[in-house]
């Protein structure tokens, strides 16, 4: 078999032994692939239960890891470190309990133990499948909560709309600025997964774009959360849209702001605020998703309109920044790790 | 020669002869296609600076006019009954002006009649290439100018952007409802014309999707025109998007209303204002851009969000109803056909 | 509701009532729409097993027919004159042994009466359903069996890709010219129909092309029947290919001929052949699938490259000319009308 | 500034000073990313007439290189080891011969040192612009001609259409089996460069797909030469198309062989050619162009269809594998460094 199929050789022991759970999914698969080229991570396992007994780069050729999928047997989960979790919301949270139990680290990308609030996660999801974990994780951004995240044991990946959003409402939120916003937010057909029928066939999204969830996203409450954690409690009209293209989602944020700003000190105070971030760049036009496929970057343009309206956009990858990368940066951190490794 | 290019024979004489000037371009070049089409127009002429001396189905095979492009001659517009300008802003109105000057009647897509206030059109526009006719148009959204239209000599179409937005928003503007609004509008390519380089290539909005001209761009003044004729005299925050797609036109609108509304009531207030317009659709859920691909039509759905705002998203094809299908709707009601003839 | 949902009115009694059978597939829906367009035939019903209940504007927004999809209760197929069937291959043939019974003349989608040889058929296709029908069906290949159609009770129609490789190759087979031919067929998504889960999904298709069924297609044999049915009885390789678009079919034709011809030669024995064809149309360079999309026509090209080969070029909407359209041509044929009512 | 911005560190002194000529074309472009993140390649100059002055992160903000593109200036080579030139036919000889009279090694992206008889280029290209280096070059394709790279001065990187092509026949033709050969190539938009205004617009290639320069593509002596060279001295049909994506070249390859062979053992042949060889994969379906895109991989299919011809597929993206990412691998040998360093 060609050497492209051999894992990078680690430099000396590994950090961590890395099972990723869930990996048929398209942000588990990439999870996989990453943690495969990482210098200091060895992938030992991953699993699926629809897809168990198929290699991974049989389902997805465009990812090169050239191991099998398997059941996950919480009984045999031995000599893992660390687990990343692509699980679908609420399926979740018992999963994780039990690697908890086995002290294995856990970056959850699923919604389980985004939200502080019992009441809110139950009126989104339903009953929580392991309240005694619930708020016992640290919010998965790296730029919000990065001493946090070091040492930490569980970490809840945001997705790809709270993490366009916040990232680029966040240097105004910490002020306290924000009035009122609005988030229109456009995604690529990747951020509805695998499966979908009719409604993500090449045909239906071909040439289409549209609006959905457009009564109430349970998305809302998370990202109204983090702006009132950062100082700006206030409430946040979201409404995401889908398009025809694979990876990206770009948030274009229209924010009221309690007193006037302008364009220059807002985006001076964008500047510092990231100035020391390295997956978040400060552009100076408003991005475009193919600037960032493929990437763990996060482009902000922030400006200030002819009606008085602060305009933030954001740019990631929704797989990649807003899920499976995302949750790299963060074992990163909870494993001790340079914060970027494996991710440039 | 195939059958397929000889013009729908006429049921008697026609209403109209009709010229298309400016019909190399993607709008022009469609008229041309529908003028074609159409059982009461007979299309005489199609003009292009850039491209005379081709065939118009050679330069667009999808469209079947086999006329040969030519040099526009206002020295000689004979026979000439009506015509079509797809000229860019600025180089329209003294084209326009000198069809008027023969008795031509026009319908103009380019801007330079659409705006009522002249020191508006000069901070856009630059200076007016027919001041003697400033104001001289009916605004051709048939929608809301179906009387003027009727036997109008002049109409100013609407660009896709105002159409989109206007027909989202006309219900709640009409009742003076609006207090404030965000427009998040998402566009085809298409919409960009032809030109445009390396900006328009294929390779540059593959997988691509941004917000542009940012701070500020020159519909945003024709759309709160327009909805303050309606009677909501509001500031409107406008922002416009590229998406990866050929045709198609997308308004989100996030309106404050004045007093609260509940989604029972704007829903029937939508249902009622569009009842007897044959080319808007009261949707029940946010439409697509598919839906109304190669069509005159546009969907609006309007619904209620958590926060009280409400969201109207209307889908259009920039290029017919946002443009070229448009103009042959009031060309129409300007001579006095049915409205949707050559339309469905 | 607005006046598009009205069907065209007759002008006069209608030459047909007609059935969709299957209509809530790619094909079936736009058959469903092009009857419900047409000047002569009226839409009675339409029928889904899967989708019964639905309204197929609902299922397909992008198609304006306002009927319920129901059950097809072959009992109760009452005032029925014509049907076009759009089932799978192996369930259509006992579907249209019993319309036929009734009477009802029928336009056939699937390639159950297609085939000649029952061999053939059953090695690809398995038993055959309807026996007593095998090879009762004229071709629905308009350009080739026009005579034999008019009249007709039950046609096969050719799916796209038999349909774009005999009217690339027609002209050359009936002088029995082609020594030996391989045809590189590629095709939208589309053509692969509803389901098809992960292989149809927006995300592995996009950004995407392939080859498949490479060791043998079923349509192969098709191809060589009529190919040698016009003249040239001769081995073909065929291979099909996906591409990332939704409508369309190129095929891409390389023939050895028994005695060297010209290109001038072979041009003008294309131009002669397809001189009244009013859908199939000779044109003066490789056409593109854009030049077809949403109409019955089919484009060739014919050319002698540098090695003495002849290439033979066609393009045709793989929905459209390759399936709906062309059923709608032939039914026309079959019940008098003239051959291209309700598809200009 | 983040520190994506970096350049990646070197272990040590860099192997080798790199200048990319032209490095504002897609491919220029491209090498020059590589080149930037390449271990043991100091990128110190990218140059370009047309946007001189421009960085190329500005330019292309997917590629995160940071430098300013200059004018070439041939009199101030120095400190230069190597350069990747991304120059048009013709324009590349000189240039070459300029840096080669500096004693800097070349990697040439252009056709102009691939072919090996001066009749055949100039009957394709025209006049050669530095006869004195004609033939001197060795073929860049490492997997026929890795030992005369290793310590080469000058290597003729063949372009996508090639490098697919032989890749795909290069088992059977150097055992001398083939008899007869159609290629029937697919090309993505990237590979028709930057420029070529409105044939390359989003809107003329969306949903689009074509053959071009079908009596003819100067890249099919090319082919001849090089499967001639392995052993089959064969003629060679050789048709081009564009597809509707980014990246990728799909080459269906139809072959008669001088004696009839078995799936089985034209497959076994195929896994033996290859099995050392880390960038091409024999795999067992039809490849896909996404399974290779961003990546020097080669993936290629084998079979034997019912006729008898072989059917080979080889997929790779059309700017790695069939330019850039190939120039680097070369120049990895030239430079005596991993073959594959800074590609995977």
């Amino acid at each position: 078999m060609p050497e492209l199929d051999q894992q990078q050789p680690l430099a000396g022991a590994p950090a961590a032994r890395v099972l990723v759970a869930g990996a048929s999914g398209f942000t588990g698969a990439l999870a996989a692939q990453i943690v495969w080229r990482h210098p200091q991570l060895e992938l030992v396992a991953i699993t699926s239960r629809s897809d168990a007994g198929t290699r991974l780069d049989r389902l997805y050729p465009r990812y090169r890891v050239p191991l099998e999928l398997t059941e996950l047997d919480l009984g045999r989960v031995e000599g893992i470190d660390a687990a990343i979790v692509a699980y679908p919301h609420g399926a979740s949270a018992p999963a994780v309990a039990a690697l908890r139990e086995r002290d294995v680290i856990v970056a959850d990308l699923s919604a389980d133990f985004r939200l502080r609030d019992r009441e809110t996660y139950e009126r989104w999801y339903g009953e929580h499948g392991a309240p005694e974990l619930f708020g016992a994780a640290v919010y998965g951004l790296a730029e919000m909560y990065r001493e946090e995240l070091r040492g930490a044991k569980l970490a809840a990946i945001p997705g790809c709309y709270p993490t366009a959003s916040v990232l680029a409402l966040a240097p105004l939120a910490e002020k306290g600025l924000i009035a009122d916003v609005v988030i229109d937010a456009k995604q690529g057909v990747s951020g509805a997964g695998r499966g979908g029928g009719d409604a993500m066939h090449y045909v239906t999204m071909d040439e289409n774009a549209f609006a959905y969830k457009t009564e109430g996203h349970r998305h809302r409450p998370e990202i109204e959360q983090e702006l009132a954690a950062l100082g700006s409690n206030v409430p946040v009209t979201f409404v995401p849209h889908l398009l025809p293209l694979d990876q990206g989602e770009l948030a274009s944020c229209y924010a009221q702001l309690i007193e006037p700003i302008s364009k220059e000190e807002v985006q001076a105070l964008y500047a510092e605020r990231y100035a020391g971030e390295r997956f978040v760049r400060v552009v100076d036009r408003p991005p475009g998703l193919r600037d960032v496929r493929d990437t763990n970057d996060c482009h902000v343009y922030v400006t200030v309109e002819e009606r008085g309206r602060v305009l933030a956009f954001s740019a990631i990858d929704n797989i990649w920044k807003g899920a499976s990368s995302q949750a790299v940066q963060c074992l990163n951190l909870m494993l001790g790790l340079d914060e970027g490794m494996g991710l440039e």
